[in-house]
């Protein structure tokens, strides 16, 4: 027997994998020239930061992050799975506009950027983009500039090719704003981060190809 | 020759490094039960998220994460550097204190860790520590519960031995409430999600023994 069996439980994914698909998929994210980025908490956290690094334009500012905490609160009480769209997602943070607009501006009329790791259920990615959609129409409504156009794109790392508890715009769909580094299987992906032995799941990154 | 040059530009940190780090760090901090982390981004954004992995008690929830961005306007226009503790860290990013207070309640007596990646000059950890005290004692003030404690801790990866432009307060320093994984000379640290070639990088730090 071998000890070198390639594990089939995950997919395996190491930080070094991460950083690559980031980088690769920068390429097709500096063609519309973010002015910013909407990390989703925790798990935007990591491929937002690395994403900075490579859609950054030598001699510019680097593109400013926003993160925001969204959790699924897939269970209830009774044990059963909670179907209705918008009352499973939770907002533990969201963003602060009065910081954002004496920094940045405010967000009507940019390119943003909403950055996640994985699309799975589609549900967090649907809730993120249309409350920023509301938002920002209702703070465009107030300041009495409707007719500039904001545009959302989302990043993931992978969208796991499933049947989708939820939507995001078909013209997003279609015009090539939603970018996903790969699809995948509707399997597990064991992120590094979650790892409690690094040197083992990077081994097993490895041996599947994921490095 | 040979080409296994160890090499002495920088110190090279791989992301399986950053992870052992935190996860080290991480039985530290279990020790004071945090109930928040707040990652200042983008740097503390990637320590953060894999801490919460570390710190996390099974069969309890996660340790909810709040950002903040902060950054050093460190040259002005005249091209001379600004000395001025607060005038140089820009706010991009701050508390989303009415969706905090929605779900984790509000930060009056909680135990809070703060995170970042270096501890440089001090003065963007001088700052966030500075200004959370000031925001929670006012909300302290105003809800007439100024005998609760409320215990600000800070974890960052490496702390610069060199001579700070700023201070963090004496009874944190003193009573264990300031963690560096590592204290390190005044050196070029870096990290992973900056580097262009990430395959040379980690080799890099594999012969600096930073894996």
């Amino acid at each position: 027997m071998s000890d070198v069996q390639v594990p089939t439980d995950k997919k395996y994914i190491s930080y070094n994998n991460v950083h690559k698909l980031c980088q690769e998929a920068a390429e097709k994210i500096k063609e519309f020239k973010p002015d910013l980025m909407i990390a989703i908490g925790g798990g935007g956290f990591i491929p937002a930061r690395i994403l900075r690094t490579h859609i950054r334009v030598p001699g510019s500012k680097n593109i400013p992050i926003q993160a925001i905490g969204l959790s699924l609160y897939e269970e209830l009480g009774t044990g059963q799975l909670e179907e209705q769209i918008g009352v499973e997602v939770v907002r533990t943070q969201w963003l602060d506009f009065s910081t954002l607009e004496k920094h940045s501006g405010d967000l009507i009329g940019k390119n943003i950027l909403i950055v996640d790791e994985v699309d799975d259920t589609r549900t967090t990615l649907h809730y993120a983009v249309s409350e920023l959609e509301k938002d920002i129409a209702a703070q465009a409504k107030k300041l009495g500039r409707e007719d500039e156009k904001t545009t959302l794109h989302v990043f993931v790392l992978h969208n796991k090719d499933k049947p989708k508890k939820a939507e995001l715009p078909k013209d997003m769909m279609d015009s090539g704003r939603y970018i996903a580094a790969r699809t995948t299987p509707d399997e597990w992906i064991a992120y590094p981060w979650e790892a409690r032995d690094i040197e083992e799941h990077t081994k097993f990154a490895k041996l599947q190809n994921n490095d």
